[in-house]
């Protein structure tokens, strides 16, 4: 028979075990992190009629997402969490309490070019919530202490979460009278860190036709220094809209220890915009101080209509998105992923030394009673082979059980990390096992 | 604006946050159960190339296959896990270790037509033990272990097991004489349960040309009353198959117990053939003993070469399989959902009765650094629309946190279940909280 060449397509991340494990622990701690500020998690199609998701249309985007028909339905496949959540409380707007906190760790796809590092499915980890007509500034004050949980629950020690507010920035660009040019001013802005504060003000002169007062203006705001609430008092005064994103921003500040998030870890930056146009309030960028050059890992921020396209409801909400496949790829391209995680799929293997294996079994049994991970070997191969096999898989530890260890009742193991034997009864290598495989499970994906 | 009417497509299932925790905890408890037996997650992509999935080709499900296009590329969404696992062993098979256990549990696709129960993406958990060039008779003979622990963990207390032989089966066939008609036989015999003793006769006869001998002698040996192994011995010695077939099928039943497996919970079921030609060995199905109706709510079988469509190597295994979705349909369908889960998305809410929040945002840090979920409720609402969030989500404990609470260092706490309320210390009521909280969590998806 003609063989099929085996193949994974290219921008899509496909791990062997060891890695898995840890893309899988570093899931699993975020999904801890949001439950702790009370965000439940949701699970959405990832196909969706292609009305609902070309809702918004137009631009870079529309262009990436996956279409296809299946009998006369014109499908979808969603290229971000966040068109599937605007339907989700649309549709369910009567079924659900407001405000309303979700999680979604799911998978979304875009058929980018594909280059190194550059993903055609990939996790998206994303919350966000949404109020019913309005939603407090309390919510914009909690976001960065999601953020700085999240983080160093995955072990991620040195970063900064970044802190702006759009009120506040959309204000100065009335007081210095940008006037229409705003949305564009506010996307150039967004290149400072890529292009520098020279340029930037070059292409507010040249390419928006501001004058000169005007960019240095911005250059002067953006680029400034020190306590930012001390140039934001300078301002106050002549814009409504300045000073309640400065208020704001003073807000989100104030509440900042409280929530638990220490000074090193978040920075109020005037020079934060997102480009996009659906931001309205405080937003947000998080960057890994030692790569700068990756970008921000986690950004979002406050939005005042989720979801405009469905339904008539003005639904506010304040949301952030982690790339997790990225996240995990910079990571381990950098080396940063945990080398002393346990990644192997058992805790124990069991190693039968007679023809028959019924007490093998039976102690594979009592083993996983105690919530250990046990697998038997029970193929026929040379002694050095099965020892190998454990080896290979990094299995913590062996248990041999031969006609002695069976007659009188007791059990040998193997620790494979210090070569240590011992013979002992089954009940006192369990209580012993449990507590060393507990010690083993914990850690943090990233570092160590 | 005009308004998309928002609406999810037909055959995809999608859930409100109290069933989604549910549907996330039956998930887990089967995560957990396949761990305990060494097997290690994998995450395949949603997509292949189309050549990749179609390989195995032609069929009913063929047609049910979600294909698109994008650029030069043609793709297709998996409509089961089996092949994305034959690719993926066959692509790493130089840096596996086998026997190689993996599970997954993934949305698969299938474009079936819409009707009630049937899905168009939902769920399948897999695992598969898969051996290189050979696999011992234990993996076959845990495998219903394994689907004995997870069922229990999700709190399924009357299911049954049936386990019957392919080798069995085919040996028998040809000890009857019923020559190249096997694969046929094998086929109707699986329909026995829908159409009974009688029609499967006249459907051997009429149909697949059979003499009523034949027809007679199996029927006999697949509607057998008491020991099988007594029928099974009878035939004895006239068939290598057979007699392998019945050894195994010995060897299997006879480590049940040492496994774990009472003995009401399996039976060996000599009818049981599992229709497609893929299986050559063991093979399972699971009843669930008041909803026979349901059908096989977990089936899989030994198999002897998992990837010959992309090499050569002989890589033979045995696995199952369970409808995720369709169980969880089923589950909620029946009313065997527990009432007693705790689903809200916080254990906490705190309701601050100050104008100053920072008295209730440094609580929430102390309540979350003990693990417990909380929210504050920072809306600007009457208190009794406050009260009624709580209530709404189902949220155990409100804390109420006064001008006279922040005075005393103490906070109010409210039981939402018994109405009891009480004044303490932050330091005893975590205490208290922490235990009562772990008690919620604790249950099972089914039942109670």
């Amino acid at each position: 028979m003609d063989k099929i060449k085996p193949r994974t397509l290219s921008g899509f991340m496909e791990l062997l075990p060891p890695q898995q494990v840890i893309f899988n622990m570093m899931a699993g701690k975020l999904r801890e992190s949001f439950s702790l500020y009370g965000y439940t998690p949701l699970d959405t199609p990832l196909m969706e009629a292609a009305e609902i998701l070309l809702a918004k249309g137009g631009g870079e985007t529309e262009k990436q997402i996956y279409r296809l028909r299946k009998g006369d339905t014109e499908l979808a496949i969603r290229y971000e969490l966040t068109a599937s959540l605007a339907k989700y409380v649309a549709m369910n707007y009567s079924r659900l309490t407001f405000p309303f906190r979700r999680y979604e760790i799911g998978k979304v796809y875009r058929g980018e070019r594909a280059q190194r590092g550059r993903f055609r499915e990939f996790y998206q980890a994303d919350i966000d919530i949404i109020g019913d007509g309005s939603l407090d500034i309390l919510s914009e004050a909690e976001i960065p202490s999601i953020i700085y949980k999240s983080f160093t629950s995955l072990g991620l020690e040195r970063f900064k979460i970044h802190i702006n507010n759009r009120k506040m920035l959309s204000g100065f660009f009335e007081i210095i009278g940008v006037g229409s040019a705003a949305p564009d001013v506010m996307r150039v802005v967004d290149k400072l860190d890529k292009i520098g504060a020279e340029k930037l003000g070059a292409a507010l002169v040249d390419e928006l036709g501001l004058s000169g007062d005007q960019a240095d203006g911005i250059i002067n705001l953006v680029k400034h220094q020190g306590d930012p609430f001390e140039v934001l008092d300078k301002y106050r005064g002549k814009s409504e809209l300045f000073d309640r994103g400065a208020d704001e921003l003073a807000a989100v500040a104030h509440n900042m220890a409280g929530f638990g998030v220490p000074e090193s870890f978040y920075k109020i930056d005037l020079s934060i915009a997102r480009g996009l146009d659906y931001y309205t309030g405080t937003v947000y960028e998080t960057m890994m101080t030692d790569h700068p050059e990756v970008g921000s890992v986690c950004s979002g921020g406050r939005y005042d209509n989720l979801a405009e396209y469905y339904t008539d409801k003005k639904l506010p909400g304040v949301g952030i998105s982690i790339g997790l496949t990225r996240l995990f790829y910079i990571l381990q391209e950098q080396g940063l992923l945990s080398g002393s995680i346990l990644t192997a799929p058992a805790d124990v293997l069991i190693i039968p030394m007679t023809e028959d294996l019924s007490h093998a079994i039976s102690l594979s049994t009592v083993l996983r009673g105690s919530g250990l991970r046990v697998q038997i070997y029970g193929e026929s191969k040379k002694f050095k082979q099965k020892l190998s096999y454990a080896d290979k898989l990094g299995i913590p530890y062996v248990i041999f059980l031969g006609e002695d260890e069976i007659k009188n009742g007791m059990i040998t193991i193997k620790d494979m990390t210090s070569g240590e034997q011992t013979t002992a009864s089954p009940g006192i290598v369990v209580c012993g096992l449990e507590a060393k495989i507990k010690a083993l499970r914990e850690g943090k994906p990233i570092g160590g």
